[in-house]
């Protein structure tokens, strides 16, 4: 087990991962500070692994619940559920509500903890390779608008994330695929030498090669807690890591959420993102072809799904969180490693690039 | 005008309380980071005051939601409607939520400003002497569920608060009277002489006399503002400004939200916290009298309404965001103008009162 640490004073919290994690009573208690446990996770996830982290809990009075499994159930009306179990079980305010799965539920199990009595602790206990490594660290909780994706949530901080990668063996590879498009995206944001580890060594990830996995999981996890530590609340450094996120965020919405995974979308942002920055001369076009082809040869999409029009993309793009003053700010690249916040674009060559990649 | 701060730090503010700032652009537009601002108001309020608040935001681009009136709609769903409203016309996480109401719409204005894009800016214009003088100040946001008032909600403290007192000359008697159980409230928390000058011109604020109205809003404001610095939080004292609202809350949740105002519910659940502070030996009988005289004097109830059970009582009072370890805590009283929160009272003469008021 590897442990790393989220440095934010006292609120400062632990990123423990390693194989075998989820049922150690002695990485979750001391995070628990009353003996209600609420566990938040869905329907694919539970059958999996509900009984082994409930092993972890046995000392606690634990009850759960379970969502239905997919981005399409992160919105308000299914948060409810969540509040209706807590209030239905009478937990007070220094019970602790315990995220058991990818990032629908720690997002929406965060945001619950954020909201129950304006607050109680929570622990993230991540099973998809993308909330393990970008996710469940960094506080940010949400559910998504029809309008919107994470328009309406909370900055509210875990008190530990566990990531046991174990749980990935049960992954299925479109999500495994998925997850590593984040992990990517901390290469290209500012880690040069990460991404050429991953040029040599991304099938070796898709194989769950499990010393691969598990550098890659600390290599990502150590880049999104320096990053969050630095601006926790995104009035600067943090907006990099929404690389490929605002076009991402919009294929989401206007696909539907739930057809692209999250991952898939970021990827698809991410050549987009890469394609706009060439476009201007900020990026080499070679490297512009290395991150497709990356991209590609992972098996992960490379260009929205068909019906998804510029003009819709367009519209979508507008009601992201990074939009100051209606002008629209992108995260792109000047390099490889070498990810900016701008709104300095060219506009034509914005429309350009959503022209090329919706047809 | 009068102007009282409420001490937090970097995120001290100003409340200004005085005759017609409604209007006031030089009070408003300091509080304001950008150009957007959301106006949330309700069905009562703005045909009589939208048009002067948006007078003193000419410079802005202005939009407003207006929600239904009344407790009952402090839900996640009506909520949404603001979320709608927000994304609707594009507002970006520089934008401004202002709200125009009473104790419900500030709550909910609020919490949706919490939650909007994680956290927008926020301005209380309270229109009731209850948000005038309590719910407007000191950063509760909340919606209800129907297990629970405010169960879901966040805190976050406005940017500023402006009491326009001419408002009140529109608010009829009811409200009013509501108002003024929050008023008392200061009086038997920790300043008795206050209590006293209430005895001798509660009259005077019945009969809406301007200069006791000021004096009561600045005196109660004061006592928030002073309560909410030293524990913003509820860690610790701020659960004494809860005196009445364990019994209150279940009067509300179990009446159906609606039925009894707060503030009316916050009566009868002040003469309940006398009553068992009385039949415990903690208050002097003729103290219980003085405080239930005084209530029933300016017109609010003091029993809750028929049907309304004991064991129904007990039963909603056990979700109460005091409770610890399934213990109900109470704010009990040790004299007029002393009072203390509780887990070490007898759990009879709980049941004794509640039997005693719930017929």
């Amino acid at each position: 087990m590897k442990t790393l640490y989220v440095e934010l004073g006292a609120r400062r919290y632990p990123i423990h991962i390693g194989a075998d994690l989820l049922g150690r009573a002695e990485l979750l208690s001391p995070n628990i500070r009353a003996r209600q446990v609420m566990v938040v996770s869905n329907e694919t996830v539970a059958p999996l692994y509900l009984d082994r982290c409930l092993s972890g809990l046995s000392r606690f009075q634990c009850e759960s619940v379970i969502l239905p499994d997919g981005e399409q159930y992160k919105r308000l009306e299914v948060l409810n559920q969540i509040f209706d179990a807590l209030l239905k079980n009478r937990f007070d305010r220094q019970a602790t509500v315990v995220a058991l799965g990818g990032g629908v539920i720690g997002d929406m199990a965060g945001f619950a903890a954020a909201c129950y009595q304006r607050g109680v602790p929570f622990i993230q206990l991540p099973t998809t390779l993308l909330a393990q490594v970008d996710s469940s660290v960094g506080g940010k909780t949400a559910v998504n608008h029809a309008m919107g994706k994470n328009m309406i949530g909370a900055f509210y901080q875990p008190q530990c994330v566990i990531a046991d990668t174990q749980t990935l063996n049960t992954l299925d590879d479109r999500q495994l695929r998925a997850g590593i498009a984040e992990v990517l995206k901390y290469g290209l944001i500012g880690d040069s030498e990460f991404f050429q580890w991953l040029e040599a060594h991304g099938a070796e990830l898709m194989a769950r090669d499990s010393d691969a996995l598990a550098y890659a999981i600390e290599r990502s996890c150590q880049s999104k807690a320096d990053v969050v530590a630095a601006d926790e609340r995104e009035g600067g450094v943090r907006a990099l890591l929404n690389l490929g996120h605002t076009f991402g965020h919009a294929i989401e919405a206007g696909a539907g959420y739930g057809c692209y995974l999250h991952g898939e979308a970021v990827a698809v942002g991410m050549c987009m993102a890469a394609h706009l920055s060439a476009r201007m001369g900020w990026l080499e076009s070679q490297d512009e072809s290395r991150i497709e082809r990356m991209i590609d040869g992972l098996g992960l999409p490379v260009r929205p799904p068909a019906g998804l029009t510029a003009q819709r993309m367009l519209e979508l793009m507008a009601v992201d969180k990074k939009v100051l003053q209606g002008r629209i700010r992108l995260v792109l690249l000047k390099g490889i490693g070498r990810a900016v916040i701008s709104d300095d674009y060219d506009e034509a060559a914005l429309h350009a690039t959503l022209h090329h990649f919706c047809v």
